[in-house]
């Protein structure tokens, strides 16, 4: 199902990227090579991710890819602060639409956004280092009841990769029977559902169980997206980046 | 300039607003009256503005009302986190594009968000009781250069209502030359350019003075957003937000 697609990008481009994105404002609109897909037609998207390959030939250090789903009813903060935060850490996010017919998705407090691909079409960018799930509850219903999403977390757990999943996006996993009996935390009100659905319940704000991520909500999705950060490029990645967010780490 | 267009909604409704919305995510995709204008047409959202004015003939409440500015280059964490926060206090929302000629904003780590209305028509909805301008350097530059905010922001000024600005934003009250010897702050990087233009700096994560309400960057957000929904709606109005972000206020 998913094609492999490397992408990978020079060390010395990856480290300058880092330097200056560290600061929040004074480069507000630099990005990495290929964080900046939203923009792009489909076309461009596709030819962009080709000409980066030119770069593998001096470095062995492939930029980490992560597939960030988003549905209507998405939670836009929870949505927007995981982008925005792997964006700064250099990551390669895709952010992929699930079920939805029009040009954007109408997120849970109606701000739309504009997504880079639906997800049938980011997966044959693939493959991604890891599948991430924002919450809002009638987003989190659309990937409960999506059976590619359902396919997608169940191949992630069978090959080892890592899932994230914040607020009401614990209970897709439920869904789909992926991560049975594995530690995790959510939105307080889907604790009762989780732990009766056999998962031990943290109420801790960011819970890595293996490779599963999981956080509480609005609040705790700076240090969920910190979190990913780490588990993908490392603890002094997520400080640096937590640096320029003027977050303590 | 600024025409008035009053947007009164029940008493009820309100309280009912605030009572569902406070969970994150069993009710995520609610919002209540005028808070979703984003997925309207122009015409749709013209309409739906004047059928609320039925709801003001058994209530004296008036409803608190918002323009956000976004331009390409904002700081989308930002943006995104004050409108959501206003809206899950029922405060109606606008966000409107500075200097924009597409259909969408690509904002600084390139997510695209497709705004309410361009600034001059969402000024004729008006009056607003609050102007918020979110960060990001180029964003910031834009409204700093832009005439109209400057004159929306002189006027807000005279006419005693209240403006806020996060981030790299207070620059562009600098540039319009309002709020002079007011006490603010901003991303840190931005203290000597505000300083040497006569603002008493202040290292507060959010600093009240007055009508103006300034803040540091993305991690500040969501102290930035709930103290305009205090200012706005009162404390408890805050607390009750916070709760559903799960941020202890």
């Amino acid at each position: 199902m998913l094609k492999a697609v490397s992408i990978p990008i020079s060390r010395t481009i990856s480290r300058y990227s880092k330097l200056i994105s560290s600061s929040c404002d004074r480069f507000g609109s630099f990005r990495g090579p290929l964080q900046s897909p939203a923009n792009l037609t489909k076309r461009k998207l596709v030819t962009d991710l080709k000409s980066q390959t030119r770069f593998s030939s001096s470095a062995n250090t492939m930029a980490k890819s992560a597939l960030v789903l988003i549905a209507d009813g998405s939670e836009e903060m929870e949505f927007v602060i995981t982008v925005d935060v792997l964006r700064r850490a250099n990551i390669n996010v895709v952010a992929a639409s699930v079920n939805s017919a029009g040009p954007h998705i109408e997120c849970s407090r109606g701000i739309n956004i504009v997504p880079d691909l639906p997800l049938d079409e980011a997966i044959k960018k693939g493959p991604y280092d890891i599948i991430i799930l924002p919450g809002g509850l009638k987003g989190a219903e659309t990937f409960a009841k999506d059976a590619h999403v359902g396919k997608l977390l169940q191949q992630f757990e069978k090959e080892g990769k890592k899932v994230a999943a914040i607020c009401a996006a614990p209970t897709a996993l439920k869904q789909h029977g992926v991560f049975k009996e594995t530690k995790l935390t959510s939105y307080p009100s889907f604790k009762d559902e989780l732990s009766a659905g056999g998962y031990p319940y943290s109420d801790d704000n960011v819970v890595v169980s293996g490779n599963l991520i999981t956080s509480k909500g609005p609040s705790t999705a700076f240090e969920f997206a910190l979190q990913i950060v780490e588990e993908l490029e490392g603890a002094e990645a997520a400080s640096n980046v937590a640096k320029g967010l003027l977050l303590p780490r």
